[in-house]
C-alpha cells in the first residue's frame, strides 16, 4: 500500500522482572512498525514511577543512560504515530499522573468514539486537559470513579468508553491490561520464567523470548500483581458482538505474530491463493510490492504456479528525515524506496501483489516505474477489496474523499493506475481466509461498522479542537 | 553570598505587540538571574495557544526558528530554576492547559503554603496531577469554579491560595497579573506604545523601551485585554499586613530595577554606608565580592572614606556545566569563578563586603584564597542580618540546619571564616535603608512568619511527594 | 552472513547538474550499503569548494540545510565504513586540500598494498599527515607531481598506487573517475540528460533517473569536463591480469545493481541453482537468510523445485544504535534482528540458504533459533567457498585465525553450527555463475592473491601506526 | 570598546601532570576572553595523541566524558576566535599532524606577515594544505628541516617566520614554547609542584594553583621535558627592537594577570590616573563601560577625586546565539547587553571611562542610551590614543577605513558621538603608565610597524585564499 495510513500503536507491559525496562525497549523494538514517530516506557521501583518519553525511533529515543534511568521491576512501554513535530512530545505516552489512587501510567491503543463527549463532560465538570490523547480522558474517569474498590473504579471507568480501547495501566499494586468488548485491538499475555508480560502482538514475546500464554479476551481485564494473574470482565454483560481489526491481518500487524488465534502469515498467504482462485490471469512472474504484499504473493504463487520473483529492492534505509529532491527530480521520489530490477522485469507479464490500495497515487507512481523498466503487462492483484470507508477505530486512513475506492468505479482505478488488469479480493474471499469470520470488523470495506458513533465530525472532534493527533 | 540559593522564578508579560514574542524572549534575557535552569513562552493568536518551553538558558532554550512558531499579539514567558535533568521539562512553566473555560495558561512566582492541602482536596474530588507545581493547582481551582463570571472564578480561586503567589495567566481574553496580598513577590505595569507589559523587575521593560507605569499592588488583580487596563482587589478584604520580600533588594533583584518602590542600587548603597556605621573599621581598602555586593561595597567605601577597589575578578564564563577538577585541585573551585589579584591584595588591610552568607563555606574558602593572595587583615561586611531561618514564600535556602547562622555563635562564625572581625547588618540598619520598612518580610532573619503554615514538613510535603521542585 | 564483514565505500560524482549536490546526496542514499557510518559531499561552485561531511547516516549527515549550503554544478560524495567514535570524522571523505594545482577533493574505495611505504616516503620527504586514508597519500603525490600537464601528473601518481584504487577527483575544471589496472572495485558512467554521473553501482543511477553509459574500465582514467567525457589509460602498459572482487557479487553489491558486467541478482540466482546443483538434499523448505541470502535461495527453490518461503522476519529498524540487553537475555541477541515463523518452521526440513559465513557465531545463533522454532532437520546452503584468507584489496574481513573456515574443517563447521549438513559453493560453481570467470579476484577463497604485497603486517601497517580504519 | 575586536589566542600547555588535560581544561577556562569561538585540547600518553575540538566556549567544547578521552602527563590547549559555522572546525586548534619526526601538535598566538608567500613557496614544492591558519605552515616547515637535530630544525624553522608567533608544541618528548624575537604576544612559564607549565597569561596558572616561574623571553625557545626545562635562543642574532603588544594592557589580557612583566590592573589604573590629568573636567560622577573600562575610570576617580559608580549593568548572559529583534525594536540592542541606571545618572554630568573606540557606532548607540536615562552631560575618556592603523601582529581590528580615527577629526567623532567633551589619552601618556615604553609596539596608534610586511594585501591573502581567519 502506499504510505498514507499512519496510525497504528504498539504497547508492551512487564510485571516482576528485574530487567523491565530493558525487555520494554525490545518489545517496543518488535512492535516499532506499529508507531514510528513517538516511543516511551514507564518503570515503577515500589516508590517512584520512573518515565522517559521522546519522539523519533525507539533506538533514537533510549539508550544505556536512559534505560538506567527506569529502575523497577514493573515497567509499561507505547509507541506511536503522530503528528511530525516536537511540540507533539505532550501527547506520548504512557501518560503519568498522580491522583487520589496514586500514580498511575497508561498507554493507549484504539479510538474511543465518544472521545469528544466525554472531554466535554469532564470539563464541564472542572477537568483539565493538558494533552489531546484519549488516554487523559481515561485517566480522568479513572480518578474521579469512588467505588469501594479499583477493580470497580476501572469497571466504571470502561464502561463509559465507546469504540476501540486496548488499554496497559501501571500501578503502584501491578500491570492491568484490557481490551474493548468488541476486542478491536490486539493484546496477548506471555511468561518469561516468572514474569509475565502484555504486548500488542507475538513477535513482541518472541524477542525476549517469553512464551504465549494466551490473548486477552474482547471485554477482558486482567490484573497482574504480586498474586499472579486476575481476570475480571467488567463488561461482559454488553456482550456485543466481536469485530476484531481485519486489517491488522492485512496489512499491520507483523508477518511473524499471531493475533486472533491466527499466524499472520499464514492468513497472508491464504489471502495471496484466495486472490489467485478470483482473479487468475496469464503471466510469466508474480512480484509483491516489497515487504508489505509478500506473503500474498507467495500465496498467489503457489496457488498459481506462476513463478515468484522478487523484482523490486526496497531501500530500508530510507528514514522518516528524507530529504526532497529538486522539483526537477520530483518525480523520482519513488524510486528512492523501491527500485525495479530491470533484468527481472524487462519483456515479462507480471503480476503485481499489493496488501491495499488507499490513495492510489503510489500505486500508480509505482506501475510507472515498473513500465519504464520494460514490464510488457502487469495485471495487479490486491489482497483485500476496495478500501472505501473511514475506520473510526483506530487506524488513520485518509479521508473518504481521499480514498480512491470510494469515488472511482475499478474500471476508472483501472485506468488510472494504467495496469492491464486490476482485481481486488472480494469480501468473502477475505473472510474465508480466517478460521472465525464473524469475529472481525469490516467497516473500512463495507461499511457496517459495529460501534455506533455521532456525527461523522465525532472522529477528528478532538483534534480539530486542538490540531493533535490520538492513538 | 554563595551559591545556595537557588530559587527563584521571572516573569514576563506582553499583551497588544504584533511581536509579542520577541518581546518576551528580551524580557526573559533581562530576567534570567531570576532563573537560570528553564524557560518557557506561551503565545495566543487568537486560535490556538502556542508554546515552546526547554531545559537551560533563554538563549539556549530560543532561536530564530522557535520563536517564529509562536506567533500572536499576547505571550506569556517563564525563567525558573528546578533540579537538574530533563525529566524535569514536564515541571516548566508556563504551564497550559484546556479546560470548559477554554486554553489557559499561567506562569507563578513564590511558594504556596497550602499548596499539599489543596492538592490533596483536588485529588479527593477526583483531579489528576502530570506536575508538581503549584501552578498546576492553581489551574485545577480555577477550572473546578463555576461562578457566573471568570473574575469571580479568578477571585474564589485566589481566596483558597495562601502564601506567595505572584501570577501570570493567558487566556482567550487577554492578559492576567496578580500579585498575593502580601505582595511577597514583585511585578510591575510598563507601556510599549499601545502595548502592556507585565514583568517581575522594571529591568525586563528597561530592554525592551517600556515605560513603568506602576506596580501591581499587593492583593490586586489587573485584567489587560482589548478594553485595556482594568483592576480588581478580589481578596482586598482579607487586608493582611503587607510583607514584600526584603531578600530581594539584598541580593536577588537586579540592581538596575526598581522593586517595591525602590531602586535596587539605591537601597544596596545604602546598606552599605549603614554597614560602615555599624561597624566601622580600620582598613587600607574596600572590596566586593563581585558582583552581589558591588553596590554595598561602594556605599561602605563612600561613607568609611575608605579606598573602593575592585580586587577580585570573576570568571562570566563559568556556567552550569562547570567539570569538577580531579580531587587533588578540588580547592581550587573557588578560583576558577573569582581570581583575587595578588598586586592589589598583598599586604593590605580588606574590607570584604558580601550581600549574606548562607552556608558559610564558599565564604570560607575565598578567605583563605585572599589569604593567600597576602591579605594582612580581612574585616568581613554582610549586607543583611544572619539568615537563621527558612523561607517558606519562594527562596529556597537551605534547611535550618545547613545555615550557618542558626548553629553557630558570630564568634564561632569568624573564626570558621577565618576573619579579623565580621560584622552582620542589624535588621535596624536594614530597614532604614528602606522607605517603608513596615511593607518588609524579614522572616530569614526574624523567624517571624507573616503567613501561618503547618508543619515545618509543610513546605517540602509536595516536592517530597515526588522528589521535584517548585517555584 | 554475519556483521562481521564491515568494510567497503560507496563513491558518486556528479558534472554539470545544478542540483549536484542533491543528485549526489540520492545517490549516496541508494549506496548507502557500501558504508553506514560516514558521509560526505563536496561541491565546486566556480570559485570555492564547499564540503559537508558527518559520522552517521546519510539521511542524518544532511539536511536542507546542509544541501543548500553546497552549490555547484559539479559534486562528489563518498559514504564510509570506520571506527566509529566522532574522533574519526576527521578520516571521513571526500578529503579537500589546496595545493599548487590549486583546491582539490578525492574519495577513495580500495585498499593500497604499498599506503605504508609511500607514506614513509613521502614523510622522509617532508610530508606531513592529519589522517590515516590512502587518500591523503594520494593527494601529496599528485600535489608532489611536476610534470607539464596535470593529465601527467595524475599519471604518475597512479603509475605509483598498488592494490586496489577506485578514485574520484573534483577539481577546478571537472570531475576525474579512475580504476586500478586490476579492476578490483566497481564504477559506472551515467548520464542524466547533459550531466555526466559517476557512481559505485548502477542502482544510484536508477534512483535519479540516468542511464547507464557504461562502467569505467580497469586501468582507465576518464576526465568530465567542459568538453565532455575523455579517456586515458596511463598504466595500460603494465597490463596485468584483472581481478574484479567477485565477493562483490556474492554479497557486496545491491541484488539490483549491474556490476562487472553482470546484474548482481542474476549472478545470485545463479549460484543458488548451481548450489542445489551440487548440494542436492531431500527437504520440505528453502528459506533464506534475508536480505542476502534472497536471491540465492529463490535459485536453489527453482532448481531444486523445493518450494521458497520467508520464514524469518528480518526487523529493519535495528539500526547502529543498538542497546546490549542485559547478561540474562544476551542470547536474544539474534532474535532482535531475525524472528523465525514458528508456523512456518515448525517440524519441517528446511534449507536455508545463506551467502556466506565468516566467523560463524552468527549462523550458529541463528541455527539454534530455527531449532527453537520447531525445525525438524536443517540443511544449510553457503553460495559461495569456505572464506579461509583475508582480503588486503578493501574488504575488512577479520584476521585469518577469526576466519572459521581457516581453522576448522567442514566436518567441525558442521557440528559447530549444528546443521544436519552443510554446503558450501564450490570455486568452480562459483566461476561458473559469473560471465567471464577468468576476470575475477578470488583471493578470499583461492589464497591466489593477484597483487602482491609484503610481510603480512603490511595491511594494518598505518592502522596500527594510528589506530585508524582505511576505506 | 564595541565588539568589533574579535581577533586572539590562549595558549596552555602541561608537562608532567597526571591530571595534564583536566589542568588544560582549568587553563583554557581563564583564557576563554582569548578566543570565545572554539576550542581544543590535545595529550600524549607515551604512544598516542588524543584530541578533541570543537565549536564553541570551552564549557561546552569539554566534558567528563571527552576528557576522560585524553589521558596522559603532557598537554596542548587552544581557545581562537573564528569565523562563525561549523564548517570552519577544520581550522580550530590545536592542529596535530603525523610526519617523519613523529606525531606534533602545534598551537598559534599571533599572526605571520610572511604567510601568504611562505604557503607559496610550500605549494610549489609539493605541499597540500587542509587548513588555512598559520599553524599549518609552520608544521610543514618543520617537517621539512633535515638537520641533524630537532633543536636545529626547530631553529631553522622559526627564523623562516616573520611577524607575531607565539607557539606551544607538543612532541613525544615533550612541551615547547616560544615567542618571537619581538615579543608580540605574551607568554609565561609556570610550575606546580613538579609539573611545568606555559600559559598565555598569569590568570591560567592562578587558576591552577600554579606559581609563575618567569616569562619566556622573546626570541627563546622552552623545551620542557624528562630532563626538565633547557632555554635555548635559536634566533637571537637577529635582535630586533622588542615591540610587545600594548594593546594587550589597554584591553586583551585579564586585569588580574601579570604580562610582560606588569600588572594589567596596575596599568590600567595609571592610564586612567594619566588620563584624569591630561583631560580634566569638572564632574558629579566617572563611571566605566563594564567590564573593560572599570580599572581606568578608577584610575580616573582616584586621581579627579571624583566619585565612582557603576551606572550600567552589564547583562552576562548575553551569549553568542543572541537572537535579532524585529527590526522596530532594532536599536534596542545596547540595551540588551548593557542597561544605564536612571537613578544614578539622572541630571549628573558624567565622565565615562572606556578603553578604546573602534568604529564608534556601539559607543554612539551607549551615550544615546545614557542620554535617554538623563544624562546632563557627557564627558568620554578613552585610555589610548586614537586607534588609526592595522594590526599586522595578530589583533583583528576593522579594516582602516572603519576605524573612526582614522577617517574623522577629534572634533568631527566627538559630535558623531554626542558628547560634551572627548579626550584620548596620548600616546605619550600611555607609555608612561608602563615601566619600560620602548619594549612595546604601539603600531594601532602611531603607523610605526615594527615587523615590515608586502603590500596591505598581505595580512589578508590567505583569507582571501580561502575565506577563513587566522589568529
Amino acid at each position: 500500500m502506499d504510505d498514507s495510513v499512519k496510525h497504528a500503536c504498539g504497547l508492551f507491559g512487564v510485571y516482576g522482572h528485574r530487567d523491565a525496562a530493558r525487555l520494554t525497549y525490545l518489545g517496543l523494538y518488535s512492535l516499532q512498525h506499529r508507531g514510528e514517530e513517538a516511543a516511551g516506557i514507564v518503570t515503577f521501583d515500589g516508590k517512584t514511577m520512573h518515565t522517559h518519553k521522546g519522539m523519533g525511533l525507539v533506538s533514537e529515543v533510549f539508550n544505556e543512560s536512559t534505560l538506567r534511568g527506569l529502575p523497577g521491576r514493573m515497567a509499561l512501554g507505547h509507541t506511536r504515530y503522530s503528528t511530525t513535530g516536537s511540540s507533539t512530545l505532550k501527547n506520548s505516552q504512557p501518560l503519568v499522573v498522580t491522583c487520589a489512587k496514586g500514580p498511575l501510567a497508561v498507554a493507549h491503543n484504539g479510538n474511543l468514539v465518544n472521545a469528544f463527549t466525554l472531554r466535554q463532560q469532564l470539563e464541564a465538570a472542572g477537568s483539565i486537559f493538558q494533552t489531546t490523547v484519549d488516554s487523559e480522558i481515561i485517566l480522568h474517569l479513572l480518578a474521579r470513579a469512588t467505588n469501594a474498590q479499583f477493580d470497580q473504579d476501572l469497571a466504571e471507568c470502561l464502561q463509559l468508553l465507546k469504540g476501540a480501547f486496548t488499554l496497559l495501566f501501571l500501578t503502584e499494586r501491578g500491570l492491568i491490561g484490557c481490551r474493548d468488548p468488541n476486542g478491536f485491538r490486539p493484546l496477548c499475555i506471555g511468561r518469561l520464567n516468572r514474569a509475565y508480560v502484555l504486548a500488542s502482538e507475538t513477535c513482541a514475546l518472541d524477542i525476549i523470548g517469553a512464551k504465549l500464554v494466551r490473548e486477552v479476551e474482547p471485554g477482558e481485564v486482567v490484573f497482574i500483581g504480586a498474586d499472579g494473574l486476575r481476570s475480571l470482565h467488567p463488561v461482559r454483560d454488553s456482550s456485543p458482538r466481536l469485530s476484531q481489526c481485519l486489517f491488522e491481518h492485512v496489512y499491520f500487524a507483523r508477518p511473524d505474530s499471531q493475533i486472533f488465534g491466527e499466524s499472520v502469515q499464514a492468513v497472508r498467504t491464504r489471502l495471496g491463493r484466495q486472490l489467485a482462485r478470483e482473479y487468475p490471469v496469464e503471466a510469466d512472474l508474480v512480484m509483491p510490492i516489497p515487504d508489505s504484499g509478500n506473503f500474498a504473493a507467495l500465496g498467489y504463487s503457489l496457488e498459481s504456479q506462476i513463478p515468484f520473483v522478487m523484482g523490486m529492492i526496497r531501500n530500508h534505509y530510507v528514514g522518516r528525515t528524507f530529504i526532497q529532491p529538486a522539483q526537477e527530480i520530483r518525480d523520482l521520489k519513488v524510486r528512492v524506496k523501491f527500485n525495479p530490477i530491470k533484468e527481472i522485469i524487462e519483456g515479462k507479464r507480471l503480476v503485481i501483489v499489493d496488501d491495499s490500495i488507499v490513495r492510489g497515487t503510489t500505486t500508480k507512481a509505482r506501475v510507472k516505474s515498473l513500465r519504464e523498466s520494460g514490464a510488457r503487462a502487469i495485471h495487479l492483484r490486491v489482497s483485500c477489496p476496495p478500501t472505501k470507508f473511514s475506520c473510526f477505530y483506530g487506524i488513520d486512513f485518509p479521508t473518504r474523499k481521499e480514498l480512491i475506492a470510494n469515488t472511482r468505479s475499478l474500471e476508472d482505478i483501472r485506468q488510472f493506475l494504467g495496469v492491464e488488469s486490476l482485481g481486488y479480493l472480494s469480501l468473502e474471499g477475505l473472510l474465508k481466509a480466517v478460521g472465525k469470520p464473524a469475529t472481525y470488523c469490516t467497516a473500512c470495506w463495507s461499511g457496517t461498522y459495529p460501534v455506533p458513533f455521532g456525527e461523522e465530525g465525532d472522529k477528528y472532534a478532538l483534534e480539530k479542537h486542538s490540531g493533535q493527533g490520538k492513538c
